[in-house]
This record gives C-alpha cells, structure tokens and sequence, in this order.
C-alpha cells in the first residue's frame, strides 16, 4: 500500500534541463536537487505542453492538452469549466494549497456569464484555479500589494514597490540605480539581500506552511518565479559562475541560412536579436546559473525541515519546471517554438512508498508529458482519475516498475497570435498555430499555414538542419501526420459524462421506455 | 440592407433529403415545401454534423462541430459553458422562442459544480440552451405532464399518458389496441385524429406565436417531432401512399459480404435486423411518407399564417432537419454512421431580402453543414458573430450571390459508445469514435481502432463499394487523411478571448510594464 499523505509539487520557472547537475551540467552544482534525484526517479524525457508559462502551466494544472484545455497563450485564461487539480482535491475534501506562481487568468467574462464575477467563494476558487493562497506570488511584473512587497517593506524596503526598487534593481559602478529589465545590468547584485530576495522569501513561505500542518495531511504547490527573468541575482549567487562555466551555446551558421518562416519572424524579435549577441550571452548565461543555484540552495533548506518533521515518509515530491530558456540557442531568446531547449524541462518523482524502493536513484527513459502530473497525484493520494477529461498517466506505475507499454511520442503546441511574429508574418488571430510530435527519433512540426519541420534528433540531437522539406523524409513526415491525426482524434472532448456512466448507459434505452426498431 | 426583423427556424426530426418533392421524390407530394424552395433557394449538398439527434442538434444550436461542443451523443449532455444561439441572441436583448423539440440534455453535474443546479433565471436558461419555452416538446417518450398531453386530455383522450395510448397505438384488424413501438403496426391509423396528432399540435402552436407576436420582432425555433419513429400517422396519412411509390432501397449485396467491422456491429442490431426484412420496409416507408406528407400540409398553414400577418416580407426561413433515416438502405435501420442518406439533410433559405432577388427559386450545389445555421441567423439579424467560437459561415453569402470561395469539404463525427455495436466489439467507452470527410467525389472516414473507408461518390453515388482497403486509393485517403488533420487544427478551441482580444492585445508586453529582452 501507498504510504503517501502529502504531497510537495515544486515548479520552476524557466528552467531548462541541462541546467542541473544530475542532468549533466559539467559546472553548476545543483547538490540538493541532486539528492532528490537519488532518493527519487529521474525522468530524462520530460516535455510540456507548450514552451510558454500561462499554457504549459494550464496543462500541469488540468491533466490536459492545451488544444483540450483551450488557454493557448499567456494572457487566454483557462475556461471556467476547465477541471483542475485544486478542484478533483476538493471533491475529495483535500486542499491544494499555493506558495508562488500559477499565472493563472480570471475567466472574467466566462465568470461574468455564469454570475460568478462577485465575491462568492466558488466565483474566488475559480478565479484563483481552486488553488487555496498561502501566498500566490506571480513575478515578472510589480505587484506592490502582494505579500512579498509588504514582507520587503517591513524588512526596511522602503519604497512603493519594492520589486521594482530592490528586487530587480542594482547599483552600478558609477553609484547608479539600473534596473534589471535591461539584461546589461545582469552581472550587477541585486538591491535585494539574498535572504529577502524571491527564491528565499518563497522556500520560506513553503517551510512555514508545512510545519504549521502538524500532522494534518496537506498537497502543497510550490511554485518559484526563478530562474525565470528579469535575470538579476542577489549576492554570493550574481557572480557565483564565469561564462567559461557555461554551457556552449547550441546554434549553427545553417540556421541562419533559410530558416522557417515563423522562426525567421522570432529571429527579428527584440528579445532574439539581443540574444544573437555575444556579449548578451556571455552576460547573461552566468547569472542564470546563479539563479539556479540559489534555487538549489532553498531546496536544500527544505529537504531538511522535511527531514525534521519526518516528512519523507510519507510525501511524494516532484520537481519541476514550466519550460526552459532559449538563452542564445538556435539564434533565439527567451521560449516558444518547439526546440528542447525549451519543451524539456527536469523532472523528477520521489515516491516514498516502499514500492518505489527499486526505482531509487534511477533514470528513466520514458516519454513523459506534463498532463502526467495531476494523474501522478491523485493516484499517489489514492483519488479516483476522471479518465474521460485526464489525458495524462500516472508516472507511479514508473517509479513502481508496473507501466506496461509506455507512450512513444509526447505532444506541444503553440499558438503566437499575441507576439510580434503574427504582425511581422502577416497572419489573423485565429491562423497562428503550431504542434510538436515528438519521438525518441524525429520531431515533426505541423505549422498553420507554413511548411512543416522536421529533425532528426539520432543524427541532429542539436535540431540544427531541419529536414521539413527534403523529399527523402516525405515518409518520415507522413508518419508523423498520422500520429498527429491519431493524437488529435484520442482527445478528450467528451467531458460531461464519465466512461462510468457510458458504460452503465450502454444499449439501455429500452430501460428508458423507447422501442425503436421493434417489429 | 438586409429587411430582416424575424427569424423562423423550423427543423425536422430525421427527414431524409430525398423524401422531399423538391429534392427529388417522384411520388411524394410536398408542395408546400416545394413553394418555399421557390420563394428561396434550395441547398441540395447539405450535412450534418453527426447523424444522430443530440450532437447534431448541438451542433445546429452552438455552431460549433461535434469535437468542439463535446455533446458526442443523445445522453451526452452540452457543456455549461457551451454557447447557443439562444444566448447570443439574450446577449443582444433578442429571444430565441422554441415551439417543439431541441433534445437538450441538462449538465447537471456542471450545472451543480457552478451552483447553478437550481432555480436560478441563469439555472433554468443553461438547463434548456438559452429556449424561451413556448411548448418544449421532444417526442419519442411519454410526456404525461407536458402541455401536450394536457391539450390531449382537454381533447377528451382520457388518459394519464394521452401520447402512448392514443398517438401511438392503433386499433387492429380483431380490435385490438396495438403499439406504434412495433412497427408491424405502422399501417394502421393512429387513434388521435390529425388536427389532434404531433405535427398538427406544434404547428398550431407556431403559428399563435406567431400572431401574438404582433409587430414585435421575433425569432422562433420550431422543431417538428416528425417524421421521426414511432412510424404511427393518423389518417387519412397513414395510407396516403402505397409500397410502389417508395423510393427503391438503396442496398447491394456486396455490402454484406465483408462489411466494415463498425458496420457489421450495426448489422447485428435490432433495428437493423429488422430492416434487412422487406415486410418491415414495406410496412413503414409509406407511412414515413405519410407523415412528411402532413409536416407538408402543416407548413402550407403555417406559410398562409405569414401570408396574412405580412411577415413574408422581413422574416428569414430555414427549413432543414436533424439526419435522415436508413429505411432500409445499406441493410440498415433507424440512423448513425455515415452514409448520405442519413448525413445529407434538406436546407431551404429563405432571405426575404432584395438582395436576394437573384437566388429565387435556383439550387446550390455548395457544400453546407449544420454549423452554418447560427452564423446565418446571427448574420441576417445584423449581430456579431463571435468568430473565435463559430466553426460555420453564413448562409446568406450565398442567397445573396456574395459568397466568394466556399469549402470544399464537410465533416461529421460519431461517437457510439452508448450502442449495443461498443459491446459487440468489445470496445472501451472512450475509443468508439468515427470522423467521415466529404468532398464532392470523395467520403473518407476515419475510425478509432479500426481500418479507414472510401467510397468514390462519382462513380458509386450509392456508396456501395468500400475502397478503404484498395491500395489504388491510397493516395486519396492520404489526400482525405489530410484534410482531416487540418480540419482539426483549425477547430476553435481558445474561446476565453475572441479574436479582437488578441488584435488589440498583440505585441503589447511593454504597456503592460514588462520587458523581456531588452539588452
């Protein structure tokens, strides 16, 4: 039997796989996150949803694919009758409580709709995804009434917005107050100290609430808003990297050449053509491994007050994140598109049951997906999964030895209608589409109104030459179509009955007094 | 400028395109029909999106295919948070009046997740898809408490269930009361009288709504239950017609010889058992007849009706009907899977517009579906068509001669989880899906777990020849694969923001305070 009652599901913001030590980093030292990784299961093939927070989130968040789910972009909130897992907890009078990030969007006129825009509790559960706030913390943007900055106002912050002030804001060598939405300044400490900066006030927001739970069960969604922009560190961690302690950055003169044309349009975004430079590379790239490993140092901070209150017993944790970081990459900024860069992210289970006991320390290979999450976590509870709106699997029968046949292909999307590519591509709202079918082998890209791309990541695990077009993998293609038609055709669309009640309706309509055909 | 101010929407329960006059039918007299095809324009390539009553009256009343609502079928209900007409029409302080049948499934379970379960105006509107009820009225069941039993009753059909002893049972040759459920029974009289019958009873109930309507503006949904099973007509209709002015069975014997295993499945249903036998087909195709022909005389009142009150002049008419009904045909009975005679419905616009003019009395041969008749309605009224939802094009491009590039192809889809076929080939609820793509020369249709058909319409108009597995035709089910890909690709699933939202909020992060990438 399970011994899990609790339940630790950790996000990271921006965090690309390659930039953890168990995941190969040759550099940053990411012990803490290492050690999870020892006593859990390390999925080496974890890809989301799509490489954008709001809809990868989405789909951690509802156990579906963005095309189920419909929030395709950052700021497309999610339906009002989207099921998430703060909802399937509550049906279970459990709580999923909320220290960070969810970029969660009130559906405001589907609230609205439904006369659920006042201050009813179900109108303030679906506004905030069934998440109950401990302390919801966005970053990215001033909130200057939020816990945090009232938190740094009374640790002598002074200021009307503080995030704005201190947080991302540095001194530079001429006594100068620059902000760190300019990624010059990156190199620069932040105004904040370390241990009021985002990533210590938020681990400690988490501690906090796990030791006030006593022995009460809890399902706790800590959600970091690092390594995520502006890219600004508080000291030890702003210098803690050289650039020679980076990774080479993964880009080719052929990219350049003929790219797609929806990367083309990306190339021509500010955030790319800054990223195509050097010297933005070479600034930038070691402060978001100092990021990192601040993020790791909090972990550790974490892993011991579990020690303490003799939770690893009985807590499955998972660690992840929402997307990576382009970082200079194929010519790119920032995230979107559908290299791995971005869509692979770190994932790791640590299932405490005795069962899992033979997955310790261990890697796997598998296919996983981020609508495994939600599934991953009712089953560890012990909870019913709606089959008929969860696309995902529980990745326990992995970390139990019991899968069976896995997936072999993972899914993303995109959808840029909001970004300047759709101006500079000269496409309407609706005609901005993309998706990723992934396979141990290929990846093929399925554009509206563009070629598709393909590449061969045995031959290219760079994703450098892009075999969309040549004729000798027109069958490689067309495979790929049939298995995105396939993907397409299993969603789960059908969302007002459950396989139960299908199953106890079947052929019954005599029951129901009808005679049809009857001679 | 359009001269609309009224909208009657009238429907048809499983008539079959061919069994109008003005379709085709040489024997069937349907002259009031027929008028109306000539005061408009007749659509003779018209589809609907799922052969079945429930998802594809959905799909009529959302403008939005099958995979997009998710009502796959009769006992699926609609989402809350689908949108009908009837809603768009609140929205813009307009009714949407029903007079008959919609076969709306409340969402219960949805409705009580939003605490809308009960007796909320905003409970009771998503209950019933945003219909005003004049007389809501589904047939096909005992209604005891409906105000159709209650006319009955007051009638003098003394009974507390007036539909099954009276509309539906027929006296016998001995004198027997005898069921219209058996359909050994179709040739007799009914034993209500024909001013008292369905058909009788909802187009007087039309047309009072019509006339009390005055001069007010008005739109009306008026859902016949006819011709619709069970097959019991009141005379003089029950024998208006002999065997031999039937339309010939469409049936091959090539079709039983290896059929499609989903067909097969069907095959071995009870209706369709039943339908293979010649005296159930002689028995009930002169009485399907029959009552089509008093739906017929039911709308020469109801055009009178408009005649006298004035409204010829600024109302638009569809005349149109759910699916149609095998009879027979392809050894099958009742509805369901994808053959024409059950997909291909009749459409009939009327556009009282000068505009109009020129589409008087001429045929289209373009390719309708279902999902265009919301559009239509919205368009002819001069309201907004909210473009991010809507899947269908209005109608009156066409009536008006404006129409420019049209679609080359419909769609339908099939979900039979809730048939006896799911247990005969021991499938689980949520894999019993088919997907039929149809151009002019080609239908394809894709199943879940089983092999693909492909019927060639030019040379086998009857569809009696399966290519699904003729490696000559691979090509084309490539062709037709992909077109299905990209039908699904384009379906409309961000419906949170529409895409004026997305216009006005493109490229904008900046005003918002953020500023990714900014060196």
């Amino acid at each position: 039997m399970s011994s899990i009652r609790n339940v630790l599901f950790i996000m990271c913001d921006q965090l690309r796989a390659d930039h953890l030590a168990c995941y190969g980093h040759p550099y940053l030292a990411t012990p803490n996150i290492d050690r999870l990784a020892q006593r859990g299961m390390r999925l080496d093939r974890a890809f989301v949803q799509s490489g954008v927070c709001g809809p990868s989130r989405m789909s951690f968040y509802t156990g579906r694919y963005v095309s189920s789910h419909g929030a395709t972009w950052n700021r497309v909130p999610l339906a009002a009758g989207e099921i998430t897992l703060g909802e399937y907890l509550k049906d279970a009078q459990r709580r999923l409580a909320l220290v960070g990030k969810t970029h969660m969007m009130p559906d405001h006129k589907g609230l609205e709709r439904l006369r659920l825009d006042g201050d009813s509790e179900l109108g303030a559960l679906l506004r905030e995804g069934h998440f109950a706030l401990v302390d919801r913390y966005d970053g990215h943007h001033a909130e200057p009434h939020g816990g945090y900055a009232n938190y740094l106002r009374q640790q002598g912050y002074h200021s009307e917005d503080p995030w704005t002030d201190f947080v991302i804001s540095a001194q530079d060598e001429h006594g100068k107050i620059v902000s760190g939405w300019h990624m010059r300044n990156a190199h620069l400490p932040a105004r904040v100290r370390e241990a009021d900066s985002e990533t210590a006030y938020t681990a400690d927001q988490a501690i906090r609430f796990i030791e006030k739970q006593n022995d009460e069960p809890w399902v706790l969604h800590l959600s970091l808003v690092k390594p995520h922009w502006p890219y600004m560190a508080p000291a030890p961690y702003h210098n803690r990297y050289t650039f020679d302690q980076c990774l080479p950055v993964r880009r080719h003169a052929v990219e350049r050449e003929a790219p797609h044309p929806v990367t083309a349009a990306y190339h021509q975004q500010e955030e790319c053509r800054n990223f195509m430079r050097d010297e933005v590379i070479r600034t930038v790239r070691p402060v978001y491994q100092g990021l990192i490993a601040q993020v790791d140092h909090h972990m550790g901070r974490l892993w011991e007050a579990l020690e303490k209150l003799g939770r690893w017993q009985d807590t499955l944790i998972i660690f992840t994140a929402d997307h990576g970081d382009f970082l200079g990459d194929h010519w790119l900024g920032e995230k979107e598109l559908f290299y791995d860069t971005v869509q692979r992210v770190p994932y790791i289970v640590y299932d405490p049951s005795p069962e899992a006991d033979g997955s310790r320390n261990t890697a796997s290979d598998a296919l996983i997906e981020a609508i495994d999450t939600v599934p991953t976590i009712l089953d560890g509870l012990g909870l019913p999964l709606a089959e008929h709106r969860l696309e995902g699997r529980s990745l326990l029968a992995l970390t139990r030895g019991a899968a069976g046949p896995w997936r072999d292909a993972v899914f993303s999307e995109l959808d840029y209608s909001y970004r300047e590519a759709r101006l500079l591509l000269g496409r309407r709202p609706d005609a901005c589409r993309g998706w990723m079918v992934r396979t141990a082998q290929w990846k093929y890209i399925h554009w509206q109104g563009d070629a598709a791309q393909l590449f061969d990541l045995t031959n290219d695990p760079d994703e450098f030459f892009d075999l969309g077009a040549d004729p000798v993998f027109e069958s490689v293609r067309e495979a790929m179509r049939a298995r995105l038609l396939e993907w397409f055709c299993r969603q789960r669309r059908r969302t007002t009955v459950s396989n139960q009640d299908v199953e106890r309706g079947t052929h019954q309509y005599k029951k129901a007094g009808v005679f049809y055909g009857v001679w």
